[in-house]
């Protein structure tokens, strides 16, 4: 029966899924009331951050409720990173009142916050309790329309929220088909006037989730496609989009690729510079897109040996564009380190205050993230704090 | 505020849905009792052909639901391009029993005619009442699990539902999104005993929906990604899986490339070769998958023009497969002929009983698909019928 077969055919099992109806155009999130109105919303917990607020980002969407006779309440006491007790608090707020709506706007922090609080809303107790894979009960039934800042983190497509443990100094993932939002109400406007440094941090992690993606265990003919085109898309415009933020053509290509980007890893998952990124950002309070930044180029280089062929089409993809480096596997990592460098992002972990002697400690607790079993390469302690060293 | 951007920021709008949940698998089929279960289904009503069930495609099925404990009634009336009265007699007979899922196992006609019947029998009427977009009241809460046992359609995945109104010869489509399955299980398994006839029939209809969707003025990032590579996958494993039934390589291969198509067509829409198509089927019985072979190579010259670099990248994503035509815009539409020749489709239309003088009624009628505006050169009357002449 199993005749002309290499491999098992268990090897070509895979499920997609993708819940969340994606809306994207320049210029939507200023008509935000009209949209909730189609949804029967009428009073709305707007979750987002200090920082999107005083950037005047909240502004045209506040105004549009109004004229829409659309009550709201804001919660942005989100932090980066936020912790579980800004999710718990931001939940207790929500049962305050009778909201029918939840609007996160913001990059990945605000909008794994909403996700968080409407889970807890629902199900009482703490966001901590759901960490883990399928351990939220219950779905809640108001929708919740995620509305990104950056192009980045693809939160808004996504089933993941991560959060961090203050207290034990790790960082606590929950993944649920419930945490996945109702609408990704996705408006390149409003990364305009993103700061190029958040432009360039935010965008190399969207490139990050292309290309762990492509690499994955778990990487089917969609989620491959659909990396492949948010590497085109984020090659081609990051550059730009961080040396001249008014690019719109740029803003909107990286608005494309970040989304593309959290399509894919949606349903592909992630891998090695996720899984000591997060260590590294949890010992050290490393950005999480400065610490992709820093790993990524040793990464592809690590994985490239495993995986020749995929680093050749992931070469391609960046060097159509870039034209340095060469399209074999060894050209993959050169041309992410080439970009890395051109965005103007930190090269080295000294030069971001990481002490050479929690290396170890960052190397150990690597293992500890759920994304390094999806590595292609499964490597040892001691190779990751090679890597390490390597950019120390 | 729109700097440095060619077009309109309207023209990079877009939505994107996939509300089913895709589970794919070789031999999952055979474990359906036990999927089932998990979703609390005891009494199913399974939508289905006489071809399917004689050609026992059926029997693991039903004997898995035996060993489930789970009831379940055969509605095999479906007939090739089903009519407006299979569906109401079906929801019918769905509403003599508590059914508590509906399961489809066929090609689209069983898929679409499940679809119908899942809509008529929440909302009453007739499935024709709800012809044309967002016309279904309400969503049917009883999950439809749909089964491909062809590598074509894309049903699976889709809002779409394709009727014949044999009474005014004319098709109807129902587009809602109550209509996509709750579930898509896709398992190649099912295919490996499709004769070579259909396979081709089937299989060049999944290459038109991946084309016709990257030529789509709807098409955006996400549709193009999905739609290039099921291009691609077809192009790699129609010529096999046709010469070579048993070719279970092939057999996934095409599993995926229509899966992927159908994922991108549902989000970018068709064209001109399925709105001939339709009208060529209506007055000619032709069947559906003949008729796209027949167009699809003269419909593909008629877009390079406008299209040029769609064309070269469609010419390059079959050629670097098959190895003959070039990987110009010019290259396409012969590297479409050639895959339509090898699969032994017929490429006149005199070759299949279409009569001479019965082209002009093809044209007009043409122009009464909703698929002709999706179409990115639009055709004059004159054109279509200059078009069929050709391929006479």
């Amino acid at each position: 029966m199993i005749g002309k077969l290499a491999v098992e055919p268990k090897e070509f099992e895979f499920s997609f899924h993708l819940p969340t109806l994606i809306e994207f155009g320049y210029g939507k999130a200023a008509r935000l009331g009209e949209r909730l109105l189609q949804l029967d919303v009428r009073k709305v917990f707007i979750v987002s951050d200090k920082g999107v607020a005083s950037a005047g980002l909240l502004t045209a969407m506040t105004e549009s409720l109004r004229s829409s006779g659309i009550t709201f309440d804001l919660y942005t006491d989100v932090e980066p990173d936020p912790g579980l007790e800004t999710i718990d608090r931001g939940a207790a707020a929500f049962r305050t009142q009778p909201y029918d709506g939840i609007v996160a706007v913001g990059g990945g922090s605000s909008i794994d916050a909403a996700k968080g609080i409407r889970a807890v809303a629902a199900n009482g107790g703490s966001i901590g309790d759901y960490a883990g894979v399928n351990r939220i009960p219950a779905a809640n039934p108001v929708p919740l329309i995620a509305i990104p800042t950056t192009s980045g983190t693809g939160s808004e497509v996504t089933i993941f929220g991560v959060y961090s443990d203050w207290h034990n100094q790790v960082k606590v993932t929950v993944t649920s088909q419930h945490m996945a939002p109702t609408i990704a109400l996705v408006d390149p406007e409003l990364t305009m006037n993103l700061p190029a440094r958040m432009t360039a941090a935010s965008g190399i992690d969207a490139l990050a989730h292309g290309i762990e993606t492509f690499f994955s265990v778990r990487s089917r003919p969609a989620s491959d496609a659909l990396a492949m085109r948010a590497i085109a898309a984020v090659s081609a415009n990051l550059r730009r989009a961080v040396h001249d933020g008014s690019d719109i053509e740029a803003r909107i290509g990286m608005s494309h690729g970040s989304l593309l980007a959290g399509m894919a890893f949606n349903n592909g998952f992630l891998g090695l510079a996720h899984a000591i990124g997060s260590a590294l950002s949890g010992h050290c309070h490393v950005p999480h897109g400065v610490a992709i930044g820093l790993l990524l180029p040793s990464v592809v280089e690590f994985n490239a040996s495993v995986r020749p062929e995929k680093a050749a089409t992931i070469a391609q993809l960046m060097v159509a564009i870039a034209n340095g480096a060469g399209t074999k596997a060894e050209g993959a990592a050169s041309a992410v380190d080439q970009m890395v460098r051109d965005i103007g992002l930190p090269t080295r972990l000294r030069d971001v205050g990481v002490p050479e002697e929690k290396l170890t400690d960052i190397a150990r607790d690597s293992f500890k993230s759920g994304m390094m079993k999806f590595n292609p390469r499964t490597p040892t302690e001691h190779e990751v704090l090679e890597l390490l060293e390597g950019i120390f």
